[in-house]
């Protein structure tokens, strides 16, 4: 008997049969005499398809109104949810983000949840209702409609799950769970019984695309279990949990590939104070997101300065750049578009010594050329040209030990 | 200069292309320097669709849960509307029943306006902005949303308009106005400039469905001047207000009629107090409305008891009816699906004589049985065959000078 916040995502609920199965789900964790929260997506595609009539009327859409829009797709899903689950003999209430109380700040389209009044929530659970919340939406101080961003939903539930103290958030999707690399890169990849927060942010935010970033930070902050798991099959997926003793003693317990970045390089810039804000300010004044920063120092005070951006916003930073590069006298600018970053993750690192020296020999072994390193304390990431980032994940992959049916403690 | 509320219904925004024609009227409308209030309805077909998507989970969606599904559709016009509005650089915001505050009871599905608390539309208004506000929906005391029935979004502009003290409600639809007979039924029907609230509200419930009959009982309780005209050609159509010194000196203003009826005779039941009550407790028991009640007193204690109901209950009525008539001996129970409901309406009525007997002759000169009559003090009603329908509204538009073209006090 536990307190369970249940998150199914676009594809769990595309259709009404797929709902149905959901349905049936939510009823038989409530009959265990569970209490079940639950949190949905709005159906697959719907989201793309109203965003696209907006864009029928302009490029731009007001974003107020955006979110008005984009907030009735989770909307439909949790009455289609809770008339089925009623038509099943249970009681089922939905709630929107305005009834729920999820107040966040007032930044439309990308807002963040600030708190959740959960008073109607723990009244509808303690009534022994199935309480049906529609994800990805809040509500403003004003009364206005907010949108979470992509993948909010994961918030939603996340950030549900702690203001009502649940003992477990569960989300449902179309993966089996977290794996050590994308299984359709890396045939050999396995899922992981556990994993922890930190190793979790760090492979959210390097491209796994389980899990919205934010929740994973919310999970973190309010020590909510997350357990990520399929909707088709319901079998035990990943728990996202605290570094703790039980866990595997891995040294790397993921691989991760983003291929979505553009690397820039303004060549014998001054070394002097505030050059480097001089590169950046105007980027950031830009709205492009920075990623990587290297610089290497040259002899007679220039030095050379590397850096990494989205993809998408290569040309403009390019742009930017060029500008910037006459006004310090640069050398040249020089560019790679076709680039990706390979990262290792995992809390052992911190014990374990080697991994990066491992990890550079396992490349130069397939002669592979490392342009920029960057690391934190739980993981190492090498930026290499796209045409190897499938053999980097996968000799990384087996040089750390995780491939399946070997020895958990190659490394 | 005035405030006006403008309400237009699904066909007014069926796709992106009619939005825009709509946004530049409220665009005119504004420039002029009045303040603008839109209540918009689902695009034409949305409800349909929602209710099919519910019914293709259960015959009988919990109505609650209902209500948040029904909801979307208003609250994607709404959205739409403000964006392409704020695209022509207008600053439009929309507003849901629960941001405007549009208190109903608790009755899902059929939800009855009890209050607007309109200090965010005033606040916006006195701003500048274009207020759109949906339709069709409000919210209850526990802030569950509720919708109005079908036409609701009628009684919302009528509502808001009474409750910000509007100026004028034009209610913009695919007809010009308010016309004499329905004109596809009768060519001679012409549109009549002004029409009074009672007039009105006769002919709603007879079945024109210009207007919900609720929208008109607001707007007479509140005194609110509705203008009826059409949002494909934006001419002046109908004003409907109070009765006063100017309005056409017709003694018959309108005739409708209305197919959606069926007759039960009970022959031969016992004349004693209590025993109309043991036929219709269980009609009204089992949801069903009554509209006509006749009885005919006979010789030796019996009586006839007729009475009409809609044409969808009429099945489920008979059987009621068989029930009843085997308890209280009546002599046997005659049906008529296929009837017809004439009506006259005007408000003259009151000062000319003789407008029944007009209306009896005209049809008797057709060779039309009348086989039930009632009367209001605005309005006489016959139930003749359906299959004379069509006649008899012709020839009583011609018998009380309705016809275009005609001297208008022909009566």
């Amino acid at each position: 008997m536990a307190l369970i916040v249940q998150k199914y995502g676009g594809t769990s609920v595309a259709d009404v049969n797929r709902i149905k199965n959901v349905a049936k789900h939510i009823a038989k964790t409530y009959d265990k005499g569970n209490d079940v929260v639950v949190v949905l997506s709005a159906m697959a595609g719907v989201t793309d398809n109203l965003l696209k009539q907006a864009n029928e009327i302009t490029n731009i859409p007001e974003k107020r109104e955006l979110d008005v829009l984009l907030s009735t797709g989770e909307q439909t899903t949790v009455a289609l949810m809770a008339i089925m689950l009623n038509s099943m003999n249970y009681t089922a209430k939905s709630l929107l983000g305005f009834q729920a109380e999820i107040i966040t700040n007032r930044d439309s389209c990308n807002a963040r949840i600030k708190n959740i009044n959960a008073d109607r929530i723990n009244e509808f659970i303690k009534k022994r209702y199935i309480v049906i919340i529609a994800g990805f939406q809040g509500i403003d101080i004003k009364k206005d409609i907010t949108t979470l961003g992509r993948g909010g939903s994961d918030t939603s539930a996340v950030a549900i799950a702690a203001a009502i103290n649940a003992d477990m958030c569960e989300i449902y999707t179309d993966v089996n769970g977290i794996y050590t690399a994308d299984p359709n890169i890396c045939e050999k990849a396995r899922k992981l019984d556990e994993i922890s927060y930190d190793e979790m942010l760090e492979m959210s935010s390097l491209g796994a695309k389980v899990l919205q970033i934010r929740s994973v930070e919310f999970a973190k902050k309010y020590q909510v279990p997350v357990h990520v798991r399929s909707s088709f099959n319901m079998e035990e997926g990943t728990l996202v949990v605290n570094e703790n003793q039980n866990m595997e003693k891995l040294s790397v317990s993921g691989i991760t590939c983003n291929k979505n970045e553009a690397r820039i390089t303004l060549k014998k810039v001054p070394d002097a104070p505030g050059f480097a804000a001089k590169v950046f300010t105007p980027l950031a004044d830009a709205g492009i997101l920075v990623d990587m920063i290297i610089q290497n120092t040259r002899s007679s005070g220039k030095t050379d300065l590397t850096f990494t951006v989205a993809r998408s916003d290569f040309e403009k930073a390019v742009s930017i750049s060029n500008t910037v590069a006459k006004e310090l006298n640069a050398s040249e600018v020089l560019t790679a578009k076709h680039i990706a970053k390979v990262s290792v993750t995992g809390v052992g690192m911190k014990s374990h010594s080697g991994v990066a020296s491992k990890m550079f020999s396992t490349l130069a072994k397939e002669n592979i050329n490392i342009r920029l390193i960057s690391t934190s304390e739980i993981r190492i990431s090498c930026v290499i040209e796209e045409k190897y980032a499938e053999l980097a994940l996968r000799v990384l992959h087996t040089a750390f030990g995780l491939d399946k049916d070997k020895d958990k403690d190659a490394d």
